[in-house]
């Protein structure tokens, strides 16, 4: 596993005045290209690590499956960075929609932006489990236990599947989004319940991040970073709490205060 | 300015067992999408300033021009967040090189992967410009003095184009490659040499922004944060200087140091 999250190199280390040469850790940063039905679908670069979460969380994400029996068979060439993916559903797919811009109607709400395939996918969370605030103070901190290669690479976000009261599973990924992707891959391969759980998050609520969260189907984003404007207005809309800049005693509750106690 | 940079809203604050209602400051998440000869090129989230800059060095970066007069015309619809580009060029614009793979000849080297676009437009850069090791710790100052956006919202990338003596210009954004981006068109606009000049990033090098270095002719990146294996891989290849961890009195130079005196 270490291999694929970072790699050792020689470097030279300035401090204080004088240079030294000396062996310094990395986070490798790997490039996987998807085909799906024998198509080149996206290249992402990742963390080379449970790839086939990623892929099948990255497919149900843009919309190509929603189950993963929808996927026939998948093989992934790890040393040439590509994945095979042959659907049920042999029809060619592309992927058009990803980029495309969607705009909705403004009906004196906030201008809504969205891709076309976040229309498709992007799910409103009418979940009320709730959480109490010393849980989130608890859960950031489990997140971060859990992964000690952000500190020593400096360069991996960090996600985690959550109950309420305890971490499930953590994700590390050189992409923010991926992290998450892993983790819906998972959660759909093993049939769990997405509607009453939390996300952990070591990164900046970003509109991206915020539109993951609502796909994967969960009620409450919590970081240890900033939210954008972007993604406040569409937590907001998609009933999604985000709680932000948790750190030590403190957080701060953006959108649906509801489920938090 | 400031209104385009961030924005005031209200929000539940906890700290150390109470809650209480205050204003807190949050990035402006912006999307901007570019149509090009009528049909539409592509969507950004970006933090709206700058837009013309970075809409030139955007369409630079991905090969569509390689001089700002081979846009013919150049308007933004703010309030709606398009931007309608027409080049003297007439022939239809697709976005169909983008995000297709290439991978090149192996040949005993590390394994390449650049997307297609990125083999027409990442330059090598042979110049013999040097920077001495304490002027990459004082730039790195210059560029965090230069915008205190970041640590308001704790939510914005710097970067700033220098000299190997001082800094000339700085620009920030939400997302990493748009601050570049910004900072691409505006040296195209004012027809500024890149060669010899250095660019200073707050953010991790990842293999993204080392080509979009590598597309903006410069040979050395100095950053406050880790870089990846991968953009490593790519800056020894195509001869740029990366230094990164410029934190106090240290900093850590990981490809070409010939260039660090």
């Amino acid at each position: 596993m270490k291999d694929n999250v970072m790699k050792n190199i020689n470097i030279i280390k300035y401090n204080n005045g004088s240079f030294h040469e000396t062996e310094d850790t990395v986070a490798t940063e790997y490039a996987l290209t998807i085909h799906v039905n024998g198509e080149e679908f996206a290249t992402m670069v990742c963390t080379p690590t449970f790839l086939e979460d990623l892929v099948t969380g990255f497919l149900a994400s843009e919309g190509v499956i929603r189950f993963p029996r929808e996927i026939e068979s998948l093989s992934i060439d790890e040393d040439r960075g590509f994945a095979y993916v042959q659907l049920v559903n042999k029809a060619p797919v592309t992927n058009q929609l990803q980029s495309k811009r969607f705009i909705g109607s403004c009906c004196g709400k906030s201008r809504q932006f969205y891709f076309q395939s976040d229309v498709k996918n992007a799910k409103t969370i009418v979940s009320k489990s709730t959480i109490g605030v010393e849980q989130c103070i608890q859960l950031m901190e489990a997140m971060q236990d859990s992964s000690d290669d952000f500190h020593s690479t400096g360069g991996l976000h960090n996600a985690a599947l959550c109950t309420n009261e305890e971490l499930l599973i953590s994700r590390s990924d050189i992409g923010r989004h991926n992290a998450l992707d892993k983790i819906y891959g998972y959660c759909l391969e093993n049939k769990i319940p997405l509607s009453d759980k939390v996300i952990a998050f070591s990164g900046r609520i970003s509109s991206e991040v915020l539109l993951k969260v609502s796909k994967i189907g969960a009620g409450i984003i919590l970081s240890k970073s900033a939210p954008t404007t972007l993604a406040l207005e569409l937590a907001n809309d998609l009933g999604i709490t985000a709680v932000g800049f948790i750190r030590g005693t403190r957080l701060n509750v953006y959108t649906h205060p509801e489920r938090i106690q």
